[in-house]
């Protein structure tokens, strides 16, 4: 289907609006849109209004940049968790992703990005003031830096590393090493190399 | 992401509302969102505003049941088009395929499906009735079956010719044969057996 002639404006509009989105081609996003036309007129207007409510009521926490209803979001304005260990992401999927192992039970920092001079993003594009703020208040004890292994994460772990010394908090990262259900001969010798320099007494 | 637990329900009811449409499943539709969560605010209402309205304000074409802003859809209201071939498709989508062709100068007549009496869609739950009403007009001619090649094609195909004979409308169906750019060793026998008892002349 190469651009057809479509019978109706509103048909093209949303077909459009579709299509427009990472990874949906024309003709999945005319599927998706025929898909709505089925569909009864309070479904679909429940899906606009899902869509317009979503952009324009939305917060962020203003403690740790998370995606949040309210001002501050359930994860800071619980008193469970522990506010003296700070865990750095680079987005709202990795503090998803980080929940969903239950592991963790302290609060978040979300950069909203990592350096990357390529793309042109620097340390003033990213939430790291309010980091750097933190680590002054006397709370916090410990930041764990969980951003990525690749050269911009690293990049990124280094400013903040140097930005955060001299204030008293352990700064820590996660672990490297050979994941769960991984076999030997298939991992990479960079990874396989550092578990060695890094392996830990086995605990039975 | 097994179900992650969401920081927002505004980010859980658009998640929920993508991952609803055909062939999006719960990480696209994250994904999609986040995507939406990126552009800006007037963007991002038009996007649900176009969706409100395409299932609001779509009507169908009193004459041949095809999708249009208007009454009358635009290839119904073409003076050029002539009126006494009607092709009947099954489908919105079939009258778009058509189109692109550029092949076909008269008008349409969408049926809203075929007869599947697996699906329990009988006869009367399509718009047979409408078009056996304009065999009878004397300003139709032709009518072209244009519907697929299945059982309930064939089903719907006999049962429209049933109800058309006697109107003195001539009924003809597409023609089936080998495709072009087909390989003749690939092609299915019932296919290469139809296209040799209904071969036509050589036109060089």
């Amino acid at each position: 289907m190469n651009v057809p002639a479509f019978p109706s404006k509103l048909l093209e509009n949303a077909v459009n609006e579709f299509a427009s989105l990472p990874g949906i081609g024309r003709k999945t996003a005319f599927r998706l849109v025929m898909n709505l036309l089925r569909r009864n007129e309070p479904e679909v207007t429940r899906f606009g209004e899902t869509l317009i409510r979503l952009r324009s009521e939305i917060r962020y926490c203003i403690e740790c940049h998370n995606i949040s209803d309210n001002d501050i979001c359930t994860v800071c304005s619980d008193p469970a968790r522990d506010k003296s260990t700070i865990c750095v992401v680079e987005n709202i999927q990795d503090v998803m992703a980080i929940e969903n192992t239950r592991q963790f039970r302290g609060i978040y920092h979300v950069l909203g990005g990592i350096i990357s001079p390529v793309d042109g993003i620097g340390p003033a594009d990213l939430n790291i003031h309010s980091l750097i703020a933190k680590a002054g208040s006397g709370t916090l004890q410990e930041v764990i830096l969980a951003l990525s292994t690749t050269m911009e994460g690293d990049t990124t772990n280094f400013y903040l590393y140097r930005k955060l010394s001299g204030s008293g908090v352990a700064v820590t990262t996660l672990a490297r090493g050979v994941s769960l259900g991984d076999e030997l001969e298939y991992i990479d010798e960079l990874t396989l190399g550092r578990s060695l320099l890094n392996r830990t007494p086995f605990t039975p």
